[in-house]
């Protein structure tokens, strides 16, 4: 939920046994992951669940009691393992009818294509009571909102243009600004100090990545905070911790850092 | 648990704020469920989770009491922020002392690079009591079994050096196999009849993955099953079932498909 300091916060379920089998390679996690970040919102925590309605009615109804937003990924095809619509009923309790608005967006749309209605290209049609359509501009079957639930494809392209469409009915949080520093020692190096000054701004949150496979040692230290004076003070005093490091490890900067 | 058809399960925690916040993307999710699914063992659930101690708990624990085997990823580092081993201690109300056997392993790494023995590297060193290391043949740093958790690092690179390790330690459950089935129509036309074998094979699992960009419409359907021979049959159903699809639709199948 919004809190007076106007954090807006978010969970995700990831629905589908092809993501949690490997054979196919979820990025919708990420693409959501940087949506809300550019929207202020903070993604709290992600889950991925199996096409069973259980799995998704326990996820769905936890999530939706605990943060502003929840959005959900894939299993709202035309086929029977597609059964989100289902179980996102199940959670919020109320029916799963043909929705007039979204069998004439899909009509629509399979005229022009000549696509035969069938039972089972219906059932995408199927949306529970209450909810409003997130508009599909890729393939016509919508998405749908629930209260605080947003129904989305899990085909990424698809997945992609509903969250473009149902950006603006979201409301942001403060927006979280980052800075990035790099240290060109070990991240053990600078692990003891940075934890320090984290001490010191607890309203700074301090990352520490180091970065692997390249040339020379480099551990990168983020930054990120929504009070923008606050995070340029504490990257003033990590600019200078990781001076000292340097200058105490003997470390030759690259040219375009001196 | 493992129950009497043999099925072994498993959850996935990951663990840190940067995928949440969409700056790093993961794979380790990709590679822990082709893992499982090599050793037979279902991926069920993953969680992905903030560096908070107590979203860290909550996860382990709900997990660890539901699959057979828990898998955690990343937080194992030697910053304030790698907060997995003392969340792990917690979930198993265990202490988190400084483990000989794994200060020797860092130590004698540490030696031969030159690399300082600093108070924030020897973090790396705290193992909850009772624990098993995991060996980290990438960066000595070992991760660590307690009971069925299995915590590793993030890293990608050290993640699947860990699994490896520690895949004879794993017991697999009956290897499912696979058949991927080729229908060169919409998913909405193979829907219906796929829905009703489904119905008929309950001990096999269809899925059906419209693919999307490519030059001409197909849907892959894939079915899985422990049991060979109900795989085989089913798969003979559903290739009679999309023959007829391919006939009514008078579609041309590619030469290779013939």
């Amino acid at each position: 939920m919004q809190d007076d300091q106007g954090i807006v916060t978010a969970g995700m379920v990831v629905i589908g046994d092809e993501i949690l089998s490997g054979r196919t390679k979820d990025i919708n996690i990420a693409t959501t992951a940087e949506f809300c970040t550019d929207l202020g919102i903070e993604l709290k925590e992600v889950r991925v669940v199996s096409d069973e309605v259980d799995a998704i009615v326990e996820a769905v109804n936890t999530l939706r009691a605990r943060y502003t937003y929840v959005f959900t990924t894939g299993g709202i095809g035309p086929t029977h393992d597609d059964i989100t619509a289902d179980a996102v009923a199940a959670a919020f309790q109320v029916a799963l009818p043909i929705n007039p608005e979204a069998r004439e967006m899909l009509e629509s749309r399979w005229r022009k294509t000549g696509t035969e209605v069938t039972e089972a290209r219906l059932r995408m049609a199927r949306i529970p009571e209450g909810a409003d359509l997130i508009v599909n501009s890729v393939s016509a079957a919508p998405g749908f909102r629930i209260e605080n639930v947003h129904v989305m494809a899990g085909v990424p392209v698809i997945m992609k243009a509903m969250l473009e469409a149902l950006a603006p009915t979201l409301k942001g949080g403060r927006k979280v600004m980052s800075v990035a520093i790099k240290a060109y020692v070990g991240e053990g190096t600078v692990g003891g100090p940075l934890g320090l000054l984290q001490q010191e701004f607890p309203d700074v949150k301090m990352g520490s990545y180091p970065q692997m496979g390249a040339d020379r040692v480099m551990t990168e230290l983020v930054l990120r905070s929504a009070d923008e004076e606050r995070l340029h003070l504490a990257a003033e005093r990590v600019r200078a911790m990781v001076s000292d490091a340097h200058a105490k490890a003997g470390v030759e900067l690259p040219t375009e850092q001196q």
